[in-house]
């Protein structure tokens, strides 16, 4: 017995990843695909302009796109996965919510908002029954729940680890992210080959604050934000996937290397289709995780640190994931699995 | 009158770069230019893989070059560049000081040793004195004289300025650096496109000590370093030239953008022909500096800032110089033209 | 005496490059700038997304830019530069023209009409006077002269000298050519990082085309195009600047690569301020021309060759020509220079 | 049953490509490995960088490296795949075919030697009974079999199908080759970045006479070269795999896009493991194939064309095949293949 799902916002660079990832997945099905009103009424094959290195399945070439609104979405979808654009996720995702339909959402939108989930399965799995909150107080049926944006789901499993060995107090991390994160257009030729830009809108800011409310606690009613500092850096290179980041990490407790490196390596995964068995790798060689070698771990699920360096304050290390499959499809559908597993699809 | 100049080393890319830079300078002229064992006796256009988008001068491109021995440089040479391999200026450069030569070197031989004097001249111009102790203790006619490293140099201009003006106790830097910093054969293609390497061998503790030298008060007798505690994340992006660098810097006093903005700006330059007039650039624009854009800023001289922001300790912000000029070739000449004002030669 | 020009189409990519190269320019003085409805009554500044690695003069940066209409242009302009997208060029450029403006005209509509000169001045000077043609049919006081497609220019000097030489039967020419060709957002980082793209819409056509009719020769009342058998394929490339291209020249008479670089080495340039000393020059290393070595030979009006290599029908031989200036900007600035210096202007 | 093989030159990037590939082939078994000298005695993990994106294999890792030469390679084994350095290959290969070995040859030595089969197994398996010549006239019980090198593999299919079908007289032939062909160090990361190389040494050469020899006819005693004229002119751009190659064929019939689309997607392939159930694909798209989106079909065996268009003497298409894959490692295994299934094994 499979799941039917839908995907809000298939023919964007998420959607076409989310395909990719769904089409083999045991507990999935995509029935219905929706993408702007221009597009509906099309073939999926016609209306995306499909850029990954695996083919479109044939299915789902075929699929007729319809417009992003409850109406046209049929009611035996259990499950939508959402990667719209934030502001049409604002205005759109309730609307679903509304009408009984329960969205994994990628979209930046209500990320922060305080009684909307926001969970990375290994890291903060209790977090989800912010649902019954949600439900109570928007009188909803379906539901919202979202995946952190990309930069920050990269480091914030290194640093739940380390924050339950040894506390954590501040962050200082700086960013090298991949073109991919913008989205197919987002970033020209002309602006990043030869280049980085030391600038992303918005980036900063969701990391510092989706990074507070996932190491918080839930005590049935609320979210109590982690009061860590977190301070961000973000920029542009030209590297096609992955993001990889510097992180000094200052402790409450000492900390030596070989310490955060057990810490890291011990973090628990979860029992889920897509989570890897081991959540965090942490490589010996002091050039490691590099993005073209290392985004692909476990199949782009995995967190890849290295370069684990004593300060004075705590540590310093190096994280890496894929930002399309761990920080964003994969983020999605991993939730999905999570949504199943606990009863709310 | 202009001063007769050689360069030891002079077939690298920093030796390249010496060439196009002292090639229209009025106070220096180029007699002398040596390489390895292997070319000597060779024309400098066959010695070397030239590689600059400007052509050889002519008169260099026929000059002899010399094995890297005090017994075949002229004594009417007045300076020489040292743009050695790093074990090769450890052996031969204090052969040359002892034979009486005066060495504006970039190698990073010797660089915080006591009695080096270690100077970017608009940041500690007074360093230079500590000539007078080396020639002292280890007898020589002549001196060794040491610009920092590349990534050094890109940060601690506005360092300087923030702690003149707040004072500095702390600081984080991920650096995003060019493929040149490591020469022409440094880095292979097939490590860095589509990537990032996380790691540039000594570069860290480079940083982490030359800033506090740099930082550091000379009393006449020795330099007393400045205690600020440094930690330095190194990465090598696919960018040609230009070092970009995220700076945490925690400050003593309450510093808010607007004050960092003014201290940077009206940060003093000197009067050197190869200083630029006002030393470090803020820019207002939130993606700037970029490495294609801004790193030939003031012929490549200047110290370009931006992304000022608050954070609970101090300023993060945003740096970037031309590692191959300011970081390293013009780097050697400026402080050539120090030792020249200061009536070392 | 300086002439007053324009620039329709001001704030794109070849746009800004003209404002970089008029600015300096002895003979000619911006004083009018066009962009789209929307910007209009802007200033520059605040209408251009600057990205040239020089600052935008200051005048420049304060005038007000007008809508691409002859009724918002001064009569005491007395050239206009045109940038335009082609569909904006086709239904603009007569409109000017009728009102007496003189076009020198980069946009690629009419290009291949019969009474519009398509000029690049070193090798077919004498098709201005078609002007005399096309205001009799047209009933015009101004004119409209075209320069060539960025990758036709960069080919057709060398294809001049050679049929001059030796007589041209076929031509068989691959191009590797830069995303600036494009303009700023022409292609995206995702399509091109690690990647290659063996299509350019049109270009293929235009090189085969606008090759006959510039090679061809002018009696007076028409122009008669040459017969030459043009096939061009055409890619993009990785690279910021620089169109370098691999021809296959048939030719009527036997030639060597000895005599094929003579007979490049010595076509002729034109005495016209833009035009470089020595229009082609050749190579003798394998390896050149390069486009980040050699796209700034001569301010990247020169003509760059090399790799000539004997073949059973004529030559093989690799040019590059910088598609910004010798392809675009620069290009119709020498049309300015040659309508100038020829008193149509 | 499986067969033991070994590999000469394992270090390097075509010897890593290799363990990747006959990891999980179901005919092969590696049981030895060589290297330098240097290396010999050492762990294959210590010997070897390892670069490639998936991990050694265990067994691998473990396996010790030996000097390459026939006394440290053990006689069971059956089959040597050989990536020696061509100078190494000259000297070195037929030591191990006179003990006996059977050898399938990546390295560019012998080529086009009389007696030295040159297969493609989907183009001309039938020139593999050369070996029966081969014996005869060395007098050896091993035998050497080569694959052809990586720019002509590419385009020699979608020829071989041409020339079937219509008749072939000349080809000219421009080549955008990735980095990955000069193997891990051959390109630095200065020479490529933002700019191409018109120039591969000797790859023109080759991909002229192999070319020749491979479309040549086998009367069982001596290969006839066929005499299509070809000329190559090979670029190096900034990719990391796949070779992409615009060809001119200069065809005896007429020939027509749909003709040739129809000969090249009819082309047969062959019954072996690694070649691809269609050898050649073609696209309709008119900007595919592209290195990154292309390089990978069928397990980086296929070869992809597209861009078919006429011309006046025959037609012009594009082509692209994996470099290390179908144009390397996967070629030579491929040949491994069919001296299995031949019985030279």
């Amino acid at each position: 017995m499979t799941t039917n799902v839908g995907i809000l916002g298939a023919t964007g660079a998420v959607g076409q990843r989310l395909i990719q990832l769904l089409d083999p997945h045991p507990e999935f099905e995509i029935t219905a695909l929706t993408a702007s009103e221009s597009s509906a009424g099309e073939d999926y094959r016609d209306a995306a302009k499909w850029r990954i290195d695996t083919p479109i399945p044939d299915y789902v070439a075929e699929m007729e796109v319809r417009a992003t609104d409850p109406t046209y979405v049929p009611n035996d979808v259990d499950l939508l996965f959402s990667s719209l654009p934030s502001s049409v996720g604002e205005a759109v995702e309730p609307k679903f919510a509304e009408e009984g339909y329960v969205l994994s959402s990628n979209s930046s939108n209500f990320r922060t908002d305080e009684d909307v989930p926001l969970t990375i399965p290994e890291v903060n799995a209790d977090h989800l029954d912010l649902i019954e909150v949600q439900r109570d107080e928007r009188g909803w049926d379906g539901a919202i729940v979202k995946n952190p944006n990309c930069s920050t789901i990269t480091m914030v499993p290194p640093l739940a680890a380390l924050e339950e060995a040894f506390g954590l107090e501040r962050v200082d991390v700086s960013t090298l992210q991949a073109v991919s994160g913008a989205g197919y257009d987002g970033v020209t030729s002309m602006e990043i080959i030869d280049n980085a830009i030391p600038h992303i809108g918005g980036e900063e800011e969701k990391m510092e604050t989706e990074s507070q409310k996932l190491l918080g606690s839930f005590d049935g009613a609320a979210i109590e934000w982690h009061d860590v500092d977190v301070s961000a850096s973000c920029n542009r290179i030209p590297t096609l996937d992955g993001h990889l980041e510097n992180v000094w990490a200052d402790t409450s407790d000492d900390v030596t290397p070989a310490g955060a490196a057990e810490a890291l390596r011990e973090y628990p995964s979860i029992d889920l289709y897509s989570s890897p068995d081991q959540l965090i790798r942490v490589f010996e060689e002091p050039d490691r995780p590099q993005p073209r070698l290392d985004r692909n771990y476990d199949n782009g699920m995995g967190i890849a640190t290295g370069g684990l360096k004593e300060t004075t304050h705590g540590i310093n290390f190096n994280c890496l994931a894929h930002n399309t499959l761990r920080g964003a499809a994969g983020a999605s559908i991993l939730n999905g699995e999570l949504l199943l597993e606990s009863g709310y699809i």
